[in-house]
């Protein structure tokens, strides 16, 4: 694996599910693969369990993590080619990239979106800036459109959970349901479950949400897409719960409707399932708190599982190094 | 040792004292019983001598320290059970205490008081909710109303420096008295000092402040207390040093009567005290440059104790698990 | 080498100069020299290459290097002798320094100048406040007036590069020239490059910048000096570019004449010279995107070189410990 942006840089995702697991059950194994190397855990925007747990993961490798809070630490960059920078920002990412290539072995990076212009963030101009001038193999943190180490996690915590309740194997149902919030939140996780799974291709995958909350349907295409929740979380194995704003009209709140928010009554429509959600969670607005302190919540394990699939993802860069 | 939040964590102050400065002589004796553990520092408000001499004290026991500023580099926490969260707070406890306790073997936390709200703050919620969600060791580095690490080192230093001037023993006078300030500080150096002072039992205490700086009887208990700063100073072996608010109208400032700040006259008084602060100190404003810049400050060794004491109790809570 | 504040800190630059290319040539070779030894960073700004440059310098050593953001995550520091600490300031470098000379075997300091005090600035109070208090040996990561690790790392990719392109050697000529920016910047890296040149002596040195930029001659004594840029840049071997603000009538920005940012037309004034520039640079501001991204610029080259003469310094200062 050269770089990690997206599920098209995994070759065998099962495999790479495997690995994380094998990883879980022990954490050392590889614990010198990293020796005398180091990654760069670079944010652009604040981070709890993707930082941690990239840091746990780098340390289980015997790799030097280095963390570095760019927009605060360090100077504002710019991203724009030909830029005459006379304006707030201080380095070019041209000049900043290739030098953190020389520092580091692998960069880590972290970069929301503005949700104010649809075309810049979905051109990915932070990340692909990265992988043009850095020179190193470059893993995504969180990018603007797509979220991969949460979504190899979400396979991994998924097959995790499949193989303790159907040994005997079967599609199980996902359902990734739209949930309300307060404010508008980027496209990302959603689009990348929805990536993921579709990629996995061994799941019967639901996409529900309200009028007008459309996701791009680059990632979206195979899944079934509804406006009736309910109709959505029938027979249902696993409940991923998950906030966007939207789409097509960009970043906008169309809708907050509190009828939207997970329930207990409504999971009585599912297969007992289980619940998932990439954290942090607004409690009471995107999910209740009787389902998260309940047995169907798999957030904590979720979370838990981060270390493992990142420590599948850099130990496959390090392999190929 | 299962969680280090106050004195009454403790079994044996004066083992646990030997034990600092056993690891004093000999830093690096354990360097090896943290391997392949890792301990979170996690800081809701700033600090310098403690996260220092804390990760210091991880290292020296082979501990792999992560520092995290949630407040900076994180998501603004919620505390309340049953919140419905659609204002600031972007992640419950009851989420983020049990994730973090996977990562980490150990938790260490500093949350300071809001100095608002007496029952809130006493309540010590952060600290309680964090030992309540972890499902790990939790170490105070500084809590709504205790500061532990401070005062197992204040005992330390205390205990050192009797080891060279009476090596014979006997019981020291030891004064807390009130020092003005600017600002309304936290009541958590001196409710700490004083019932650590008062578990230990080996002094005559004597706390000294203005009318109406009472502190919670709950620590202060078994001390002379006394408005009279001078008849307090009389013979003292030790005269701590330390500003802080109102306990009973809660957080107020008072008195700002600068005839209390410590000088080489009042010193006079004393059986050539020792001065203790826990530092950061407003020079000049609690303590003169003089007692600061003299032959009786203990303020740089004291914070020089911080790694001790830090290394002690992390070597006790390791040996527990 | 006890501290290193400036170009006096050292007795032979060639030697100094061939021990970093040395590690660049062989990172790990003096991989445990720093074991068991710490090192502090302090940042009181902001900081990209220095900071993340000297931690991996530091790890190559074997040295635990931990970083402190002193203006965000500790204690605004007062530096006035006898300050009265009502103010703003809560903690007296009196009291913090020694404490870090305690936590730590070498504290790395960086502190940019106010650019409103002339005098204060440049007697380095920040600088010799940790020389005088800490007790433990000092290295500037940019301070008031002068940037030396910048320095060292210029000469080492003069020297590299001479060792490429010249074997038999011969003195080459080098510019300083003043760049446009749209700000008022310290004058540390110029001053700082200029008594690294002269000191060195081994070039023809000429620096250029417009009426009323003159810097303190302190640093510039034996440079040729002169308000015409074509002239100084004929025949140039070596083209370093930089923006300072006024040194005589202190930190105003007196010209912002772009016709002074360097073009490739103008290069054709030189032998072929390379250009240089510590960055962040402000492109097609301070240097044209043209000049950037040619073949004729360093300034990645000199920017990991960061690496090894941080790590060559951190050497002279463990051997001499």
């Amino acid at each position: 694996m050269k770089n990690f942006i997206s599920v098209n840089d995994v070759t065998d995702i099962n495999a790479l599910v495997e690995k994380a697991l094998a990883y879980k059950a022990n954490p050392l194994v590889d614990k010198t693969i990293g020796e005398n190397k180091r990654i760069g855990l670079l944010f652009l925007n604040p981070s709890l369990r993707t930082r941690l747990s990239t840091q746990v993961a780098a340390k289980n490798l015997g790799l030097e993590g280095i963390v570095f809070n760019v927009d605060k630490e360090g100077w504002a960059l710019e991203f724009e080619e030909g830029a005459i920078m006379s304006g707030t920002t201080v380095e070019h990412v041209k000049d900043a990239a290739p030098i953190l290539g020389q520092y580091f072995d692998i960069l880590c990076i972290r970069a929301f979106p503005s949700l104010k212009n649809k075309e810049e963030d979905y051109s990915e101009q932070v990340m692909n800036a990265f992988i043009k001038f850095a020179g190193v193999p470059i893993v995504s943190l969180e990018s603007a459109t797509l979220h991969p180490l949460q979504s190899l996690t979400d396979i991994v915590t998924i097959k995790e959970q499949m193989q303790k309740t159907r040994p005997a194997g079967g599609k199980p149902k996902i359902v990734l349901t739209w949930a309300p919030h307060i404010k508008p939140l980027p496209q990302c996780v959603a689009n990348s479950f929805a990536q993921w799974v579709n990629a996995w291709g061994e799941a019967d995958f639901v996409i529900t949400h309200p009028e007008d909350y459309e996701l791009d349907e680059k990632y979206t295409k195979g899944a079934t897409i509804t406006h009736d929740q309910d109709a959505a979380l029938k027979e249902a194995d696993f409940v991923y719960v998950k906030n966007w704003s939207t789409y097509t009209d960009y970043g906008k709140i169309y809708s907050n409707d509190p009828d939207w928010m997970l329930t207990e009554e409504k999971m009585q429509l599912t297969n007992n399932a289980k619940v998932m959600h990439c954290l942090p969670v607004r409690r009471n607005v995107e999910l209740s708190d009787e389902i998260l302190d309940g047995p169907d919540s798999l957030v904590t394990t979720e979370a838990g599982n981060r270390v493992w699939a990142a420590q599948a993802v850099l130990s496959e860069i390090l392999k190929a190094q």
